[in-house]
């Protein structure tokens, strides 16, 4: 008998850049630019980002922060960085020394802060502008303020749908019209960027200048009104433990929360909470077995606890210590796993990816 | 103006320190373990086994995986460390360079590829017994199996509590009688543990020979039906990118899931569920400013994104850009932040710990 004890977290680089092929394709002729934030929403920005801009031509990245931008700025020398959250003090060096990373400035202060400390060169910043979303962006009114050298400074204008996820929510039209006014009455002539993966499937006024390619290349369903056209990139499996019998009465896992209602057959899996499965799935959550050939489903009964989580095998054939459990799969999406959770797939995979607990494996 | 953009999170190994001091004096004469799995709930495993292995003489580690133990071993180097998870192909190869790390067998399967695989040495695994929580473990048809060899061969027989943070919870009890009832049967002469730190306040029966202090250590109440005796250890902080006015009837954030219904101020803070914070909080979380020499609360409106959440600061005096928001401190809890967030403190934090995007900064 074979045992394995680590959870196993599977990144299929494959599907990501043919995801990615696929929504540049629709977005044409606006110019695809990956958002690789949050590590590439924990898959591994260093990574992603070679991978694109080498295999796909990819010349526009996103990131969140600057120090995510350094982390990834050696693996694509000659594209743009842009920084969401901006510049401050405790990034304006980093900003220093990478003439490609630039900073999207969405308020008066931040504008003000990067006229008073920018590096010496003639890099040109983005501007977010607020269309509806109420988060980072300038205010019309705060537009009306700027100077005309510097409504002239930026290379892109941009903003962020907050409904770009349901096709026919009233703020989508919203926001375009929007974007599209004060775009012609600010930036007449600069690059416009509006939508991220959601908005590309939203048709071509939304698609602008350029699209932000982010959730829909890692797999995730962003138009969901219709069966997701993306492939499977992140899939999730943890080894069997053990397997035991709980009888009748017994209760499991912490605060007792399950109680078995008849004798039960049940399997304790490496993986909890402390590997980013969340905790809300106890009780609710499910997990799969290949076995004979086919695929078996289990009930996680109990909370799940920081390392394992038990789940009840009663109906599972040859279920024995060292098979594996698969968590997300093709067959079992994290959109799923989201569903059940009570989120968004977002935020699974940003607590999954960035986990150093996983044996992680790209396929390539 | 000062402007910043990283959240901030704040360690304070002081009190961690005090934490364990006082947990070890309360179950004096057990011995004292320190649960540091999980990269220590996140917080840095290498650096807080080398302070309480150098300033608090523990010599006694408990880790869930042995790549964990690998970590920190060289911190440790004659202390014990059990590996929670126990022993596999994908483990065995680093239990064999590494004397001090010491599995904990929980399954015949377990034991039996110990006994076939282990290194040539002779330390002694500990194992664990099932005494009502129905996760990993022994149970007694299993026990009975065991050659009288075999059962000599253990150095430490353990246990868990499934109810340990409520103090009257019938299985307390219950748990500790069939505890001593196998361990008097089985392993008469072995060391034995059967409590975290939750059992370290449940009584003297509870404590045996040691406990596995771990959650409390950091600063979550293991015993919430009185107040917390422990000292705060996580801080979050996040600054202010962005203070703007929300006219009456604009929406909030992703889906606009929250409508103004006055004219109001929001603040825009640079933490997200990208970085750990849960996206859970959505509409009903807090986050505190310090204005004028007083703590002032705000509400979080709208979802929580990956990098931003959005909070009401309308009844906030004096706020601007580059302030500081406070999303945990001594005076709002992980605890507390767990209870708006519908989890507890330890996924919250196991969340934060380790996660890249934060400056970390520990209080020495």
């Amino acid at each position: 008998m074979n045992i394995f004890t680590r959870p196993i977290l599977e990144i299929n680089l494959k599907n990501l850049l043919n995801n990615y092929a696929v929504l540049a394709k629709l977005a044409h002729p606006a110019v695809p630019a990956a958002v690789v934030k949050d590590d590439a929403y924990g898959l591994g920005a260093e990574i992603v980002a070679k991978l694109l801009y080498d295999k796909a031509n990819c010349r526009t990245f996103f990131v969140a922060h600057a120090v995510e931008g350094a982390k990834i700025a050696p693996m694509v020398p000659l594209a743009d960085i842009y920084v969401l959250q901006g510049v401050g003090s405790d990034s304006i060096d980093i900003f220093a020394q990478i003439p490609h990373l630039l900073p999207v400035i969405s308020s008066p202060e931040g504008l003000d802060f990067w006229l008073k400390n920018r590096p010496d060169d003639d890099r040109k910043p983005a501007i977010q502008i607020e269309t509806g979303l109420n988060r980072l962006g300038f205010r019309e009114e705060e537009l009306k303020n700027l100077s005309h050298d510097n409504l002239k400074m930026f290379g892109l204008v941009m903003s962020h749908l907050a409904c770009g996820d349901e096709k026919d929510h009233f703020m989508n039209a919203h926001q375009l019209a929007n974007f599209e006014r004060l775009k012609h009455s600010y930036f007449p002539n600069t690059k416009a960027s509006l939508s991220a993966s959601d908005g590309v499937f939203l048709g071509t006024n939304f698609r602008q200048d350029m699209v932000r390619l982010g959730a829909a290349m890692y797999g995730i369903n962003t138009a969901p009104y219709r069966p997701n056209q993306m492939q499977n990139v992140v899939s999730v499996k943890a080894p069997l433990l053990q397997v035991a019998n709980l009888p009748k009465g017994d209760f499991v896992g912490y605060s007792a929360t399950y109680r078995a209602s008849s004798n039960r057959k049940i399997a304790i899996v490496s993986i909890g909470y402390g590997d980013g499965w969340p905790r809300s799935l106890s009780n609710v959550g499910k997990v799969f077995f290949k076995t004979n050939g086919q695929i078996s489903e289990a009930r996680i009964i109990g909370r799940v606890s920081m390392d394992n989580i038990i789940c009840d095998v009663t109906e599972v054939c040859d279920i024995k210590v060292g098979d594996t459990a698969y968590l997300a799969d093709d067959f079992y999406t994290l959109d799923e796993v989201a569903i059940d959770a009570g989120t968004i797939a977002y935020e699974i995979m940003s607590r999954l990816g960035k986990n150093p607990r996983f044996d992680r494996k790209y396929i390539k």
